[in-house]
C-alpha cells in the first residue's frame, strides 16, 4: 500500500512539474518562477549562506497575494516557494534575503518602485490582447534629444506603427502616453506592452495607425523644480514633430497617463488644450478634481475625454466623483471601470478600450 | 586644539563628499555609488537585518579590483565601502547580502552573467568618444520579427544613424554587431554605447553613417541546437534587408563581435563571404583557429579583416597567435592591441578604431 502511495505521489509531482510553465517575464533560460495551469506560482533561488529567504510582492501586497511568503531550503541552499493561486497580470516582486529587498536573479528587470525590480507575468486564459500576435509589428525606438527645460540629455520612448518605415511619404497622429509613479519610459512597453496592444488593434483595422510616445515623467528645471508639463510642451512634442512624421495639429494629438501620469495627463491637457483634443486619465490621481476649473467650452474642445480605474482600486471613489460631477457638468466624457486593483493589468485593459476611440 | 581638529575633519569630508559625483549608470536619483575625481567609488545600500554585506566585482575580479569588498554598518543599518582608485570603464557588480549576491537597488541593471546585473560606469577624463555630445543623435530601434530558424518571435536592436527618418530615400550599409558571452542584444547599447560612439563618429566624417544590428547570440533551432548562424544568414539578414533601408550587398555588409560573438564572427563570416566584406573579431574566442582553414583567396573576398584584443586579457597570446600565423599566411589584417583586460572599455575603443575603416 505505502509503495503504491509513494508511486502515486511520485506521478502526481512529474505531472505538476511537467504542467509549469516558465513565465516570459524570465532571463533567458530560466526554468523560474513557473506558473501552473491553475495560476499557482513556483519561486526558485539558490542562496545556501542565507537564513530566511521570502517572496515580496511589490508594495506587500498584489495580485500574487500578501507577502511576505516564506521559501523552504534543499539541503543543496535551493530555496523555494509555490503560491496562489494568483490574479492573472503583471506584478513587480522582490526575494527578501534575510530581510533584504533583492532581485530575484530569475526575472528581467522592470523599472517599478524607483528602482529596477523584478517582476512576473502571470497570463490571463481569458484575455490575449495584449499578447504577439502574428501580425506586422511595430517598433519601439529609443530617441534621443536634448531638453532646454532640464539643459540635459534625454530619451524618448517612441512606437511606430508596422510599415512607418517603408511607408516614407505617410503622416501619423501621436499619442502621449505616461506612466506612474516611480516607474519610467519603459513601463508601457516592458510592463504594459502598448506596443503589442497596438500592433493588435492595428492589424485587426480597429485602431488607427498612431505614433506612441512615452517619455518619463519626472524633469527638473535648472532651478531644480519639477516641470515636466513644461518639458512635454517646450521640447518633446517640438522634437517628436522634427525628427518622425507625424501630423503636428491638435486634431491629431492625445495625451494619457496612468497613475501620477494620469494626474499629469489631465493638468497639462487641461491647460494646453491648443495642444490636445483628447484626454485619457487612467486610475488617475485626481482627488482634488474640482469640475469649476475646467474651461466652460471644454466640450466644444476635447474629441475625447475618457476616465477609467480598476474598480477594487482605493483611488475608485475619488474616480466615481470625478464622472458624477462631470456628468452634473454635463461635461462630455467616458466613465470605464475595470475589474482589478492598480495595477498593469488595469491599464492594459484601458489602453485597449481608449486607443481605437482616438483620431477617429 | 579638539574642536579645530573636528571642524578641520568636518570640511575635509564636506569636501570629499562634494567632489563625488554619481554614477551615470546609477537610477533616477540615486546619490551612490559616488565617483571621486581620483576614482575612488563609494558603494552604499540600506540594509539593517543584514549580518555582512559586501561589494562583489562581476567574475570575482575586474577593474574595480579583487573582491569581495566588506562593507561598514551605520547604526541605522546603512552599509558602506569606498573602493579604488578603480580603472575607467564599466563594470558588473553584485552586493553580497550575507553571502548572497544582489543586485544594488541604486543601480541600474545590465545583462551580464546571464542575468540582470548592477554595472558601474567609471569616466575616463582622457577618453571621451564614446560619451553623449551635443551632435546629432541616432535612434536605436527595437524590432521584433518571426524565426523560422527558432519558430519564435526575436528582437534585434537596429541602430540608424541621424538623419535616418528625414532621408527616406537614402540606404545605407550594415554592421552586425554581437555581444559576448552570458549578455544580450541589449550589451552593445548599454555598457558599450555603440550608438554614441557612432553619433561621434559620423558627425565628425570619421565614419560613414551605417545601421548597426544587434540581436542576441544564442539561437536554439527547432531540434534545441545552437543555429545563430543559421538564424542570422537565414532569418536575421533578410528580415532586415526587408525592414530597413539597408544596401543589401556584401560590399555593404560586415560582421563583428567581442569574445563569444568574436568567435561567431570568425565562423560565421567565412563561411559566408558571399555575405560579408569585413569582419572584426573583438578579444575573440579563438584559441583553436587554424589558418589552413580559411578560403584560399581570403585577400580578393575580405576589404577588411581587423582583429583586436586587450593587452591585459588571458586571451591575448591565442590573438597574438592568430596575428603571427596571419601574417606568415601573407593574409591580409590589422591587428590592434588596447590597454585593458576582457572588458568592455577595451570592445568601445575597438569599435572606434574599427567603425571609421568600414564601407570606405
Amino acid at each position: 500500500m505505502r509503495i503504491f502511495r509513494a508511486l502515486a505521489a511520485t506521478i502526481f509531482l512529474a505531472l505538476a512539474a511537467q504542467a509549469q510553465t516558465p513565465a516570459t517575464s524570465n532571463v533567458r533560460g530560466a526554468a523560474y518562477p513557473a506558473i501552473d495551469p491553475d495560476r499557482r506560482v513556483t519561486f526558485q533561488v539558490k542562496a545556501p549562506t542565507a537564513q530566511t529567504v521570502q517572496v515580496m510582492p511589490g508594495g506587500g501586497a498584489n495580485g500574487l497575494g500578501k507577502g511576505p511568503f516564506d521559501m523552504t531550503r534543499s539541503p543543496e541552499g535551493i530555496w523555494s516557494a509555490t503560491i496562489g493561486p494568483v490574479q492573472p497580470g503583471f506584478y513587480y516582486y522582490w526575494l527578501l534575503i534575510d530581510g533584504v529587498p533583492a532581485n530575484d536573479p530569475s526575472s528581467k528587470t522592470y523599472f517599478g518602485w524607483a528602482k529596477e525590480s523584478s517582476g512576473i507575468d502571470i497570463p490571463d486564459p481569458a484575455l490575449d490582447f495584449y499578447e504577439p500576435k502574428s501580425v506586422p509589428h511595430g517598433n519601439v525606438q529609443i530617441h534621443w534629444y536634448h531638453s532646454k527645460v532640464t539643459g540635459k540629455l534625454r530619451r524618448a520612448l517612441v512606437y511606430t506603427p508596422p510599415n512607418y518605415q517603408v511607408n516614407p511619404r505617410a503622416r501619423y497622429p501621436v499619442l502621449y502616453l505616461q506612466h506612474g509613479s516611480g516607474e519610467s519610459e519603459r513601463g508601457w512597453t516592458e510592463q504594459g506592452r502598448a506596443n503589442f496592444i497596438l500592433d493588435n488593434l492595428i492589424a485587426s483595422g480597429k485602431a488607427t495607425p498612431m505614433i506612441i510616445v512615452m517619455e518619463q515623467g519626472y524633469a527638473a528645471n535648472a532651478g531644480g523644480k519639477e516641470s515636466f508639463g513644461d518639458l512635454l510642451i517646450q521640447d518633446t512634442i517640438p522634437e517628436i514633430d522634427r525628427a518622425f512624421r507625424t501630423r503636428a495639429h491638435r486634431e491629431h494629438r492625445a495625451l494619457a497617463g496612468l497613475s501620477m501620469g494620469g494626474g499629469q495627463a489631465l493638468t497639462i491637457g487641461m491647460a494646453n488644450l491648443d495642444k490636445f483634443s483628447a484626454l485619457g486619465i487612467f486610475s488617475g490621481a485626481a482627488r482634488n478634481f474640482d469640475v469649476a476649473t475646467l474651461p466652460a467650452d471644454l466640450n466644444k474642445r476635447l474629441k475625447l475625454f475618457w476616465i477609467g480605474c480598476g474598480a477594487e482600486d482605493r483611488l475608485i471613489e475619488s474616480a466615481r466623483k470625478m464622472h458624477a460631477s462631470l456628468e452634473q457638468a454635463k461635461i462630455t466624457h467616458e466613465f470605464h471601470e475595470a475589474p482589478g486593483l492598480h495595477d498593469w493589468q488595469v491599464w492594459r485593459r484601458h489602453l485597449h478600450e481608449f486607443a481605437p476611440l482616438l483620431f477617429r
